[in-house]
């Protein structure tokens, strides 16, 4: 029945903020669940933090993020409610230090916890960038020191995420800020932040572009830029990335500490299974934030490699800086989730899965007693199968339409002997309500 | 080495936005999972909607519920920019309502979904009262008209889901908005829905008061208010309430039909296993909104009759209202998760789980290769086994302190002859890597 009085408001998508059908969402559903247990494999501890912050707190971190980041308003706040006190978080890593601090005597060191959560950033959207996402997120955090251990689990627990989803091919990139840090010093260069900032751009723009920066805004001496850029030009899959860096004749003890940390790192990472992602020595990539002090991690996908960092971290020399008095290091990665998933369902290596649970459908006719259906099906919901009970008394035709739409596998007919059509292979057999089980819970 | 150029600033709580120590997110978790899990079990599909509609969609709504919603303005906005455009959704039946009328075509009906996800209200915090809580939503929604069926199936799937997680003892009342209309309309009263919210009050104020305001602000006779209090003090857990309406002596065809749709969801309520629910007709209860046009449902907690609410629901005559031009009536149910969950922590019923998923530490040793002590710890993950490597050699105090803290069940030790210690049992016996599972994965 078609109601003209009423008017066809918009029903419509806000830019920048995904929703899926549910056939893409179970998907979804099932990548998250796959990465949770995947961090779980290596023992990591799952946290949730509230959606909201302070927004002092939020702001603790510097930068020029404020622009990105959403307050909260009462819509019909009034007098002194107005003020902006609340905000969204942006990520995951500024909840998480007030975490630690806040929760600091009930948690154990090494603290290893993963966090898959929503987080907001108030920016224009564009291909690869929203303003509601999912992030997952999983870091290591100690007292004092941290092991040198986590610089290669936390990316080898990200590769084994991506490939236990199928995320396809991903080439993690590989660096340590102290081979730039220290290679800049020994070059007797003193901005070295403002050099790094350039550098990482080495993927976006050209090299004769990066160059002209160096030597005209950075003034750096043209030899001392093309050795910059040289450095940041290295990359392997192997170890050779060490010995080419040396090359440039660089004689520095932090540089030298970075190279030997990279190369522990790579390889533990090169004695893994690595599925099909690449761990690349990448000297090029550098994270803008200054945040990072050892080694940093940079992921993006083999087959579109325009497209966005999908996976990025490293390790950080104290994490909770200004709300405890001791230093917190730690290592980290954050799995872009819905910059990734994203991206597949757009090119379309992700078409999604069934839209519905449900494994058998039970016929209902005029002569079904509907608490005898009820009882069946509880009989199978009771040994894990998922189960619907058709609404009503119908045509064959509606109830047969109905299982297809959806897909479901199989559709149940009820009577003194009960039987089931596996709609797939188009075979009715005899079934038991008490043992009956679908493929999908055998074996 | 404590720091102490650095101020500790205040890492703390905000008032009304709950956050929980790993040991009780594990619960929490445990709680999500299993009430998702019970939900598929009766072939419900999983949606997410955006956290954030236009704040017309969630005004759509009507009432005053605007107060309590939440904008979002961007910090750094600017000039035409400074709008409030969008919002915090408030509940999941808004967003639903949006989500149906956006995806109409790609959707099969009825369409059964539920929605996990959390919500936002700018109230004042009090007991039982969050500014972000997880609501766990399930609804069936058709064209036109929809089973009656799903009057019971619907708080059957919450009590299945309630009892999984082990909330305890739940009282669920059940009314049907027919017969309070019905029996208001054979009392000739016009202001049926100002009675109605009167009447809800009924557990919260005394009859004397709930019939003084009948007959005062409400301008009923006395006789009259008599009656309507005596139908609200109806209760039973059998079909026994009928019977009492009926002596009250109103003739009224939908009366009639509300007792006999009531009657029909009792006995299937009653033929079914509720664990640790109870079932209760209670005409007394009506449920605020004016959206419900049948049946209703409240629950509360036996053991905190005082607490507010944790579970609510009914049936709607049209979900989509002004989105699309057809009437999607529609059955549901909310569990307020945050509001149960957080009350059982408050009371010690709910104590939380160990604070970690491991279930093997491998020990680590000077003489050990860790490359090997990687090799073991990916035979066993292979296997579902959560591990962790210990992060250093240490001296085996510290290890065992490690695992005693974070309740991890085994301790590994590699050798030539592998051997794992039960922790729990105190008992030391040798291990093949590639067969050995802990009890959690045995049979």
């Amino acid at each position: 029945m078609t109601d003209t009085s009423k008017p066809a408001a918009k029903a419509r998508a806000i830019s920048g903020f995904p929703e899926y059908i549910p056939e893409i969402r179970r998907a979804e559903m099932r990548w998250i669940d796959t990465i949770r247990e995947t961090f779980e494999r290596y023992g990591y501890v799952n946290i949730e933090t509230p959606s909201v912050e302070e927004v002092e707190t939020l702001a603790a971190k510097g930068g020029d993020v404020d622009k990105e980041i959403y307050g909260l308003q009462r819509l019909n706040a009034e007098g002194d409610d107005k003020g902006v006190r609340l905000a969204l978080h942006f990520d995951l890593t500024v909840p998480t230090a007030r975490y630690v601090a806040q929760h600091f005597n009930d948690l154990t060191f090494p603290f290893k916890r993963y966090q898959i959560q929503r987080v907001w950033r108030g920016e224009r959207p564009q291909e690869g960038r929203f303003r509601e996402f999912l992030q997952c997120d999983v870091d290591v955090i100690d007292q004092d020191g941290i092991s040198h251990d986590f610089d290669a689990e936390i990316p080898l627990i990200a590769m084994q995420a991506l490939n236990a989803v199928g995320a396809g091919p991903i080439r993690f990139m590989l660096n340590n800020r102290k081979i730039l840090i220290g290679f800049y010093q020994g070059l007797g260069i003193e901005n070295a932040a403002d050099v790094i900032r350039v550098v990482d751009k080495i993927d976006k723009l050209p090299a004769s572009e990066i160059e002209r920066i160096l030597t005209g805004e950075l003034s750096l001496p043209a030899d001392t830029a093309k050795a910059c850029l040289a450095l940041a030009q290295i990359r392997s899959t192997d170890n050779a990335f060490a010995d080419e860096a040396r090359k440039l004749g660089v004689d520095n003890a932090l540089f030298e500490e970075g190279l030997a940390e990279l190369t522990t790192v790579m390889n533990r990472l090169n004695a893994a299974d690595k599925g099909a992602c690449v761990a690349e020595a990448n000297l090029g990539i550098a994270r803008g934030l200054d945040y990072y002090t050892g080694v940093v991690y940079e992921a993006q996908l083999i087959d579109y490699p325009e497209y966005s960092t999908i996976c990025a971290g490293g390790r950080y020399a104290d994490l909770v800086g200004a709300y405890i008095k001791r230093d917190l290091p730690g290592v980290g990665i954050s799995i872009g989730l819905t910059r990734l998933f994203a991206k597949l369902v757009k090119e379309g290596v992700i078409t999604g899965e069934r839209a519905s649970p449900t494994d058998v459908l039970i016929a209902r006719f005029p002569e079904n007693d509907v608490l005898e259906l009820d009882g069946i099906a509880n009989a199978l919901r009771t040994r894990g199968v998922n189960v619907e009970v058709y609404h009503e008394a119908a045509k064959l035709k509606n109830q047969f339409r109905y299982a297809e739409r959806k897909a479901i596998p199989y559709l149940w007919f009820a009577g003194d002997r009960h039987e089931v059509k596996d709609l797939g292979a188009g075979e009715q057999t005899a079934a038991d309500p008490a043992t009956w089980l679908p493929a999908r819970l055998k074996g």
